[in-house]
Formats: structure tokens, sequence, C-alpha cells
């Protein structure tokens, strides 16, 4: 049965991705788009306007619907609601959804931190969402959070990694980021981008250096909460710049597991290649087959031509190589508004949807 | 008194960086440019007609310098020779210089591992061009190599480190790197750069893991020869990308001293910001002010705002912190057509001139 | 019928996109692969093995197809033959090819000013087709032209507007082109083109001042050949850049109408919006819904956002207003590589298969 | 005598170019910045802590002046008052100063149109400063407008055809302008200008039209106030577009001469070649040597490799050639933040001195 899908801050452009995703969506139907009060009564075209900046134009089917506020009654009806809300709205909106028995799917950062909430990246963690079957009966709605875009690029290879050879102990990367990251309007200005490069997201690095530890957890023992990596099991240090390039987050790791000795670069790679998990076993219609490319060419992955591999869901990994420091190195890279945002969304839906809890 | 300059290769990329820091230089005067013997007989400012790309214009000084080959008797005259020749030319041409008695500083990577030959970065270690006082007259010319454009940027920030704090267990650092390294024609295909990055460079990450070892060793008791940081006491993993801008290689660097405790983070930037050499006190003309600028803004260094810094001599360091897997980490950008490249060369000359060896 | 299509210089830039277009197509099968000595006898996926530069991944259905050389006899039972070779190439072998009853659909230059040859963009002049119906049988193969990628913008909206006005009297555009135009290997390099343009193409003003005289011409009175428009009854003036954009050639022009008073500006965009021909009608696979999008917002057409309109078939006008000069000015946008190159050339297929005349 | 130097807006990226020029300015020395009231009281180094985006650093100079609001009291003492307010303060700021009796050099748009105000562009028009001269005393400061940016290097081409060659009597271009010129902060967003260009920038194609009309007409009789070109003596038609390059406006030009038979080709070579004015004759000293370069390289200009040509003030004018539709067209190429703006100005005052009027 198809699903009725709400999004939080549907103009924006998270929420753009979230409307281009849903279009055309065998399990999900656009119902209800919440805006600010601003947009609210537009139809969602006019709405728009002159802020759509996608490749692709507004999908037909969202013509016409008319922008409501974001209210717990205008989104009573949805079986899920996104989020693409900025995180000073979040906190309150999407609170007040989950305590009214409306489903939420997060793509801020209000609550990744809480204990409550899993963080998912659904190529990656995709039994926290069990928490879910596990938990009392409470009338809330369920809360699931995305995590941060560079975050998710990172932890699938990481989640192969330790499911295979165990813990990882030290982690060292340099993410070069995409300007989508920092959305349009206006995000990085061109003169800090043409012929030029940032070397610095504002508290970007905290979030990669913690996410990690949540993602690549346990659930608990009662099944219905996480126990996270503590901080002495697995350190991560992260430098974090910003590249001229519109889509595509590319990061260059070393890491060191707490095995000696480590796996050998083969081994890493075929565990890598080998990688599965429940969005292919369920068969969610947005998984791609491969949750992750291993590529053997140097110069690979590249953000222009590697980004869209499995439409944008799978994670690319190259130039897997001994590392003269720690015990590998690998550059990955991910579609930063597809897996890291709005596609992780969708698939964790899916997943929601394949494990009957929406 | 004014030296007579030589160009091995005036017309490539580096040799064009030759003749523009040249043309007004105090101390030296073009002499002898050689090329190919395609340019040969031409005047330079026909040889390089549709070659030029450089952001001046071609100094009058060596518009009607007739081109010569690159031959031993060409040469004769000049107090030093800079060489901008490919690898494959350097090989022998350079050997043959110097056999022929004539200086050479060159750019090539023939040479950069011979133990005969200091492998300067001259805001790093001058006294490295001491061996030339101490060795026994042979006829021979001296020979000097400039560091590879990234391991330039980096050394000098490590060299500040390793004087002030002891010995560097282990580096881990990702760079970022522009096309200009690559030279003109053709260089990276604007295809590969465009809203892209390459996450890879030939033979680049060899260089940067062993080049460091060389420059940031002693030169050897008897005062002849250098003493390399063995393999086993530093340690030093590199990934090497390229990304779209024109001049300026940026770098992701954590590191762990030797020594522990560590030293704190202010103790690390104001050794940093301390920093001076031969090249301050011997005050040769091209030196900077600051061989290193600690940057206190979260968001520098920039390629397009500091690159600049020195006139392109001046390794610019920001972001200092402590590194939650090693000690410390920091971003270090260089110009790496100046400082990385023809830059230094002047700079040697200089040093060569100043302890009177030329 | 699915017909057999053949590629000629198939590892190149502009053969990687007839794969890409050919491999899903419902009535052409890849069915042999041309290229030069060097890639004959390996697997397609070998042949391109480091140089596949498409944002999307070598298509399974060409993997394991055996790469041959260029002769007529491997080409033999190809029911069309597209052809993406250099000039110097095409000039011989498509005139064998066509001698020896190939069908060839050629996106080199060598026979666009061919009399004997149409030269057609097919959202703009479908119906040059028809004089292979009309011409009697010789035993020699079809052989059509693509035109250049900056023309194929351009004509699109002067055929609309001179079927509904008249003669247009004089053109004076300014092209803003990609770099994909110009190749991968190596293209333009990218020293000349980051926070840089190149305002010359060349040999391109040639092209986009000549060829709309032939496509904007007629099919003569016996049907078998072209009237193009002479010298004097329409003047085009062009200057063609180079711009740092992946794909998407963006033109500003400038038009005066044969007819006093010139129609008004809502009249032209009613022009522009009602176009449609024998793509549309014949229901051609490939063909955009739309040949023309007029577009409102003022600062469209953008190539990033627009290009992909109608999968790349669909011509983007924006801007339309007076000109205090001529009559009307207007910006249009073209996706180069596929209107402007290999999407034409299977949307050629496609009308000459509806045609019956493959 | 050294002259007192006051800015208007001397935070913004107008007046950090300001800043740059004065710094090292031999005639003139900075003696008020003036800035809105959260910068004022701050030391100069410190208002602009984050916001200086200037490829030099902050010239010592200004590092320690305080900044002060602006009043007509702060800045009584000033010889001359440059201003880079945004229009909408400078609309009242600039009039009272004015009124008050403050030379004011302004680079906002708010009075280039009032005919008591002369526009000039100091390498095109120099001799609309004579104004001065001849109108009576009044109280009043003397207050001059710089032109648009894309004004200012098309002019300059235009006033050397015209004075040797007569009027023009139309043009037709094509601008591919910085996105320098639109500001720091932000400016063009990074996602409209990585892979993309913008055909569109808000009312400049209005200013472009207009402004050469007031630049190239002539003192009136009495030599107090300006005649115009009419409406129907120069018909201009601009589309204005924005690319990816930080720094340099190209402009694609095509135009018409009144006189019949048009001059040729070498003639106009020549003429443009030959042009100089006030600036060289007065020995101003930002004055360029050439105050245009005519280039033979069909490639050129480019913005990257031509923009610094004379500092910055040189027009670079490159593929000369005749037009099929006009007489004429050629590319031209102007620094936008020196000769289109800031740099204007300083020659505009150092004209002024040279003329006895401050």
């Amino acid at each position: 049965m198809v699903k009725k899908a709400g999004i939080l801050g549907a103009t924006g452009s998270v929420g753009q991705r979230f409307i281009l995703l849903l279009a055309e969506h065998p399990d999900f139907e656009l119902s209800v788009l919440g805006a600010s009060s601003r947009s609210a009564g537009k139809k969602y075209i006019q709405a728009v306007e002159s802020g759509w900046k996608q490749t692709s134009q507004v999908p037909k089917a969202a013509h016409d619907i008319e922008v409501k506020e974001c209210t717990v009654e205008n989104f009573k009806g949805c079986d899920v609601v996104f989020s693409g809300l900025e995180a000073e709205f979040a906190d309150t909106i999407e609170r007040e959804f989950v305590d009214n028995g409306i489903n939420v799917i997060s793509n801020a950062k209000s609550y990744r931190r809480d204990p409550e909430v899993p963080l998912v990246v659904p190529t990656a963690n995709p039994e926290h969402l069990d928490v879910f079957k596990n938990r009392k009966s409470s009338g809330k709605g369920i809360h699931v959070c995305i995590s941060n875009c560079s975050t998710a690029g990172l932890v699938v290879p990481l989640k192969a990694l330790q499911d295979r050879f165990g813990p990882i102990e030290s982690i060292v990367l340099t993410t070069l980021q995409a300007v989508s990251g920092a959305g349009f309007s206006p995000g990085v200005p061109s003169m800090d981008i043409i012929d030029n490069l940032v070397p610095y997201i504002g508290s970007e690095e905290d979030k990669l250096e913690w996410e990690p530890k949540k993602i690549l957890g346990t659930v608990n023992s009662d099944g219905t909460g996480f126990n996270n990596i503590p901080d002495d099991k697995i350190k991560i240090s992260a430098t974090c710049t910003r590249v001229p390039v519109t889509d595509g987050h590319t990061e260059s790791v070393a890491l060191k597991f707490a095995k000696s000795p480590a796996p050998s670069i083969d081994e890493v790679k075929k565990a890598l290649e080998d990688f599965s998990n429940e969005c292919n076993s369920k068969a969610c219609p947005s998984a791609p087959e491969s949750l992750i490319d291993v590529l053997d060419q140097p110069n690979r992955p590249q953000p222009r031509l590697d980004r869209e591999r499995g439409n944008g869901y799978t994670v690319s990994v190259g130039r897997v190589r001994e590392d003269p420091v720690f015990d590998v190195k690998f550059v990955c890279l991910s579609h930063n508004t597809v897996l890291g945002a709005a596609g992780s969304g969708i698939l964790i839906a899916e997943l929601l949807k394949a494990k009957n809890l929406i």
C-alpha cells in the first residue's frame, strides 16, 4: 500500500531533493508539503518559483500541491514525515510532531546525539531501526536522524571493515566537500571558491569525529537503545575542507585496526566489495545493487564521474593501499545530497516500511 | 657584483617563472636562455609567442635574447644555471654541465636522491649548502636540487617544529594541489577538474614520503654529505589530490612528536612564528620577512588569499589545534611555483652567493 | 524490427555518447564497434579502461563487444553506422563506407558542405532527409551530417521564427561554449579555464556563420538537393568563446527580421513555444515533448540547471526581449553532446527509420 | 603636497580596494575611514578582521586608523573623499557631503545620470572634469561619478574609435563578467557559478546601454555641463552574463560607424594602439603607459592572463576583425575592480589634482 509522505521544509534545498525522490516513488506519495508562513497558501510551483535550483525540473506531481504551515494539525494524516528543516526550527517542530504520534525522519542535526533517537545511515546500520520493534508502545511517533553528510560516506566502508575485521582503533581523515552541502541561498560565496578552497567548515569536524561512534555502535542488550563506541576505543581526527565541486564529498582516510596483524590490502578490498545489508536483503526500491564500489583505476573515485553510482546511494572506494603509518588508507566518495541527506531519508523510510514499522 | 645566470628549459612553465624572477633581480642578470633545437635561434619573445602563460607579460629584458641549445659550450660563461628541464633531459644535460664545472640549480627530480647532491628548500635547510664549503675542489660545478613542490610547503613547518621540539615520529597528510604543478601543455585536462577533483598524482606520494627524510636530516660529521632520517625514525603517509585551483598547494597535516608529553598548541604556534634561518640572517633579497605566517582566522589559509604572502616565499599555517589521534594538526599552504619551484631556485642562488660559493 | 547499429570511433568522446544512447535504445542494438588498430581485438570495456570519461558507467551491453577496425568488411551487416571519427579519418572512411552501400550518420565536419549530403539538426530541418526518398537508387548508402554543436542550438529557434515570420536578415551572436566540445584528451587545458575564459575557438565561427544557411534552406524543386540561403539574404556574425562549464552551450543572440514591422515579443515567444516538427509527429523515441522551452525567469537558461531538459534534446530560450539595435534578442542553451552531437545522430536515425529509409 | 583622502564605506569590497590603492600612493594619504556604526570606533584592522577578502594583506598604513561614522563632521578635513557606499546610502550621504563643500568621487550609481555630475572613466573622458574649472564658485564640493564596471572597459576603445573615425551608430555586445563585481557577502552563490554561468545581471544592461551616451558625449558650449549623445544617434544593445571568473570583464563587441566606407581593420587597430589622453600627458602616477593594448594572438585577451596589464588600468583589445553584419568586431577586457571601480576613482583624483581642482 502506498504510504502518505509529508515534507517539512519542502521549499529548501533538502526539501527539494525529497520532492524529487518521492515524486516517482512506488511506495510513497507526496501528501503534505510544509514550509514557512511566507510560502503557506501558495502552490508548490509558485512557492519555489525562483528558488528551485535542481538540475531536474519541479516534478509535475508537486506543482499544484498547496504549501502548508508546519503544524501537527496539517501533517496528522501522514504515515511518515521527512524533515529538511534547519536545526533552529527542527528543535521544536520535530519534537512536537513526534510527541503527537507523527513519524519523523530528519536531516537536521538537532536530535542526532539523543540516546532515544537512532542515527542511521541505511547502507551502514539499518539494524539500529529495530529498537522501535522492541520499545513499548508510547503513543509517540518514530524519530530517526539521518547522519551528517560527510559522516555517511565514511561510515559505510568503516562498517564493512569493522564487520569483517573487528574494531578500528584510529582514523585520520581529510574531507574535500562539495558546496551543495552548504545550501544555495547563499551557501558558499563564489569569491570563496573560484580558484580557491576553504580549509574549514563550521562544526563539521565535531560531527565527523563523533557520529561514527554512535553509528558503528550496537543496539543495547534489551534492544531499545544504543551502545556507542567509547571515546577511548576509537579515535577519529578529521579535517574538513570545502572545494569547488557541486556535489560529492571525497574523503582521504587512513586507519588502524585494533587487530594485529592487520588484514591484507586484498582482504580489505574483498570485505568492501562483499558488503551488503538489510537494504539489499529487504529489496528496498532505492537500495543500490552495490553498497560499495571498489575502484581499481588509480585516479578514481572522482566526484563528477562517480557520484551517481547506484543513483547516488553507492559509496565509491578507491586507492586502497597500505599506509606507512597505520594499516590501510583509501579515498572514498559519496553523494552528499543523496546518501548524505535526502536519499538516506527515503531509504530509511523504505526500511521502516519493510520492517512494518510504518 | 651581478652574476650571469643561465636557464635550461627557458621556454617551459618553470623556465618562464625563472625569467620573471630574474628579470628584475638585483644580483643576477639573464645571460643565456637554453631550450630545444626547435626554439634555438629565435628571439625569446618569438620562442614563447603562443606558449607564454604567465599573468605578467614577458619581461622586456628577455625579449631579444636569442635562445640557444642546451650545450655546455653555450653556458660556459654563466655563474649559475637554473634548470627547468623535464627529468628525461635533466638526467644527462645537468650531469654533463656539472662535470664541466658549471653550477646548476635544478627543479628536476633527477638528482634529488643522489647522496652527493643537496636537496634544499631554502627556507627550511639552507645549511645543507655548506657541504660545498667542505668538499675538496674537484673541478665540478655545484649541483643543488630544489624539492618537489608539495614537499616544500610541508618541510618548512616541520623543520621549525623539529628544531624546537626534536624529532617528529609520524605524519599523516593529505594534499590539495593546484593544477599549475602539472604544467600547461596540456597539464590537467579541464574535463578532469571542472566540478571535479582527482585524488591521485602520479608518483607524487613517493616523493612526499621520501624527500622530507633528506631535507630534515643533517650534514654528516665531515661536513661533506648528508645523514637522512632513517625510515624507522619518521613515518610519513601522504595522499595527494589535484583540485581546481591555479596556484597554491594546501596540505592537511596531522603529526606526532617523538617527545612526550608533546608541546602545547601555543608552544607549537610560537615555534612556527619564531622560525627564521640563514635566508633572513644573510639578507637574501628574495627572502620573505616571515618564513611562516601563523593565521588565527579559522578559515585560513586559502590559496587565492594567502599564496602571495611574502611574494610566494612565506608558508602559511592555520588551524593549528590538538589532534585526537596524534599530537597536533594544522593546514599549511605554499605557492607551488614560487617556494615549490623556481622561487626556491632563486633563493638558493642568493644563499650560494651570500656564502661566496658562486 | 530492431536495427543493427555500428559506431565508428567508438572509444572517443563522441563514440562513448553514442554507446550510452544506443545501449538501451528500443529500435537499435549495438552491433559493431570500430576504433583504431590500437584498440582492435580488445573487448570494449578494456579498450576504454582509462579513457571512459562519462558520468554514467560503461553500459553492460557494450562490455564484451570486441572492438573492430573501421573497415567496410567489418560493418557490412549494419543497418546504420554512426561516425564519431575525427575529420582526418572521416574524410576517407565515411566516403568508402557510403560508396559501398553503408548508411552513415556522421558527427565529423568533413561532408557538411557537400551539396549531396544533408546537414541535419533533427529538431530543426528533418525534412531535408526526404531527398533520399526522391533520389534514384545508386547503390550508395545514405550519408547525413550532424551539424556543429554550436549551430544546433542556434538553428532550432531560428527555424521556429523563420517558419512563422519569414526570413531573418541579420544575426549577431556570442557563444559561451562548454569545454566538453573540445574533447577529453587533452581538450582544453585546465590552466586555460580555471578563473578564466578563452574568447576564441579555432574555425568555430566559420561553421556557425555558414551552417545555418544550409540548414535553414529548402529542399530544391526536384526534391533531391538543397537551396542554401544566399549570403546576401542572411548575414551572421558570430564570436565564439570557451567558458568553464562542462556541458551546455549558451548563446546570446540578437536578430533582425526581413519583415517590417517585426513581430512583437509575445508573438516571438509564442512561435518558439509552438514549434514542433516531424520529430514529434513521427513519435521518434528520443524526441523531446517540447523542442523549445521558453523560460520566463530573468536569469535562465543556465547550463547546469537547464541542459538536461528533454534529456538534452530541448533547446531552452530565455530573456526574449526587444533589441535596441535589431528586432529581438534572446539567450538560448543547448546540450552540446546530445543535441549538438551524438543525440542528433540518434534522432536522425530514428527519423530515417520512421521514413522507411533504413 | 600630499592630499588627505577619506573613504566612505571603507570596510566593503570597493572600500578595501581604495585602501590598497591609496596605502602606498605618492600623492594621497589615508586620513579618514568611514563605515557603519557597527564598525565605528574600532581600528580598521579589527573592523575588517573576517571580512578582508583581498589577495594582498591589509596595508600596515591602515591597521591602526580608527573607523569613523560617515558624517560631514568626521570628513571635514579631507581634500578628497572616495565613496564605496552602496547606492541606498550614497543617495543621501554623498549629497550632504558635497553640499557641505567636501569633494566626493563616487563608485555608487546614485548620481551618474545627474546632469550636474560628470560621469568619468579617466582613460576615456578626463576632459569632462574641466566643467569644474568653468563653473562659478558655489561652496559645494566637487562630485564625480565613476562609471559602472562593464561600461568602463567598453567606452575606452569606443572613445579611441570615435575620436579618430567619428560617430559610432550601432553597437551589439555581450559581456562575460567576473563575480567580484557582485561583491563578497554573499555576492554570487557558488552553486550558481560552478559548472555554470548566469545570463543575467540585474539592471546591468540598462547601465551599459545608457552610460556610454554621457561618457562619449561632449562638454557643452559654456563649459559647465554635458551634451549626451542622443538616443537616435547611437544605439546600444547589451546582454550581460556572469561567468566563473574572479576578476576581469570580457566583452564581445560588434559595431557600425556612421561614416561610410568604414575604416579598415588596420586603421581600427592603429587608432586603438595610438590612443592616449590627459592621463598620459599629465603624468598621473597611476596612469598606464598604454591605455589600450591591442593583442594579436587569436585567443587573447583572457581574464587571468591580461587583466593585470597596466596594473589593471589598461584595456586589452583582441580579435579585431571585420564583422559580417556591421563594420568591425572585437573582444575587450578590463579589470572590473581597478579600471571598473576603485582604480578609476584614484585616477580621477590624480587628474583633479593635476588640474589644480583639489
